[in-house]
């Protein structure tokens, strides 16, 4: 029998034991977390587990896959205590939401005994981000939303299959790309509206005229903020675990907001209309996408998921195919 | 039996009347719009006026309180095109987003015969600044939501008493700010965070990576950006009829921006932490607060009102009565 280890019981770690166990696919899901409160929770409550272990050894020893669910802070330290633990050819992945830094972690730590494979998941239902450890947990959180995959340089081909078939499993939509392009993406889709929702509330809220307009401030107003929401702890690690790139993506934002404003202060009315119309169509074109799946790249997966099974390409092969097949633009 | 006579029988002027119907405080409300199609659906689907009139001219003759709710591109014209039909004494208000201008035209095209007593009114269901014009009215539009109101110099006592009474009448919470300050207060928590989402979909949606990235974009990515869902011409309309304003919050979220770009770059984790904290406090104490209502607000209006039906206050003392109680600043 297959033996999968989630390492940190949070709602990432629970949510994909649960879906696994749900998927019913003859796996056994074995949990840790260092909190055994935790632990009895994810055992007894939200069911997501098959069994704990007494220690990370037990945990991940005869493991053909283990995924590291913890927060970014502990990551390196994990990925560095597993390393001697590690059956030979196990396969390791990861749930962070910024990937160069922990890819380079595992590089470093793990040597070549075992493959390393870096996962970022979405929910379509929760921000997965910045959800508080102990939000609720399920089995449908990965439901038809992106599950972003990095093989390592040293990965086996049948370590990215193992977890293309975990993104499946729960049910997720797996998607191929580099983690130097994966962190600028989510750095302009996430860590950027998260910056200049920030620097919205420290521009408007700080100043005396705060306590009286406040009152005129309404849903949209609370739409636009919805990023500072989440813990600002957990706000302020996930920004800097994604520096570099957030920083191209700030500089290209502040070269935007100038342009607009020149547009305004120049009264040219009619160039103002058309970046509004553009960002207009923009937003609908994509919320119009949003949701509806993505059958280009079903059908590019459901290719490669062939290619892997019936000839077993070489890694380099692999590399051809995904670099051809798989990081290409969709087309329109 | 008082006349009321709405302008523009759009989302606004319809659900004024609405409203104004339903408190049944023995006013005959008639409605008057160049569409006719409008003024039919008004008298016999909305019920929102008890009468159309054959022309402007019988339509605010008589009128006690005229209410202009056109579109801002027409209220200029339609203050030139009123003044010679207005009754001695009658009270003109509006209900435009911007009110420097509004204010300006007023004092330009009126004269003295006419008391003008500018209002902004806002919604908790709707964005009225950008609602299409033949969104459903309702006569809950404005319930609970504030309804700021400016008397121009040389505006009568009763006819800001009239207005005042208004907002009341339709549910609204009366403000009192001079048209410079809401100008910019509206464009802090209005104005600034459209142009902010106008620029973030410029930077992200413009670039050759947009394709690949925008399925990584999710619910929150729609939050910060939906103020660029409405209109693009209205956008642009309002934006440029609060320019002045406008542009000083940008300089000041441009600041705001760069500040923390260089926390970031600077890797000062606790500083960003503090901004990010000090955010996410701002927003949680607004958001906690607002909706909950104005009970020192409700004070001194009650108390200006009696002061208004008891000894009608020369306009000087209402000057300073205003000045002292109800342009102080809300007690924390």
């Amino acid at each position: 029998m297959n033996k999968i280890t989630i390492i940190g019981l949070n709602v990432i770690g629970n949510s994909i034991g649960m879906a696994l166990r749900r998927a019913n696919n003859g796996s056994q899901v074995v949990g840790f977390d260092p909190d055994r409160q935790r632990e009895d929770l994810a055992l007894r409550k939200h069911l997501s587990i098959d069994a704990t272990a007494p220690d990370l050894q037990s945990a991940v020893q005869g493991a053909q896959l283990v995924i590291i669910s913890t927060p970014p802070s502990a990551a390196r330290e994990v990925l560095a205590t597993l390393e001697p633990l590690l059956d030979d050819g196990t396969t390791v992945t990861d749930t962070l939401s910024s990937k160069e830094q922990v890819m380079a972690w595992a590089g470093e730590l793990l040597g070549s005994r075992v493959s390393f494979v870096g996962g970022h998941p979405f929910s379509q239902t929760l921000d997965l981000e910045t959800a508080s450890e102990s939000a609720t947990p399920s089995a449908d959180l990965f439901k038809g939303a992106p599950y972003c995959i990095m093989p390592s340089p040293g990965a086996h081909n049948d370590a990215l299959s193992q977890v293309i078939q975990l993104a499946e499993a729960i049910g997720a939509q797996p998607r191929f790309m580099d983690a130097r392009e994966h962190d600028s993406f989510v750095a302009a889709v996430s860590h950027l509206p998260t910056l200049a929702s920030a620097a919205l509330l420290h521009a408007t809220t700080t100043g005396p005229a705060w306590l009286d307009m406040s009152g005129l401030a309404h849903e949209q107003f609370r739409n636009v903020t919805e990023p500072l929401s989440a813990d600002p702890t957990a706000l302020r690690d996930i920004l800097l675990s994604n520096r570099a790139a957030l920083l191209r993506w700030i500089d290209q934002y502040l070269i935007s907001i100038q342009e607009m404003r020149d547009l305004l202060a120049g009264d040219h009315s009619e160039e103002l209309l058309t970046e509004l119309q553009d960002a207009h169509e923009a937003r609908a074109t994509w919320a119009a996408d949003e949701g509806s799946g993505d059958q280009a790249g079903d059908k590019l997966r459901a290719e490669l998921k062939q290619a892997i099974n019936d000839s077993r390409p070489s890694r380099n092969l692999m590399g051809t195919y995904l670099t051809e097949q798989l990081f290409r633009r969709k087309e329109k």
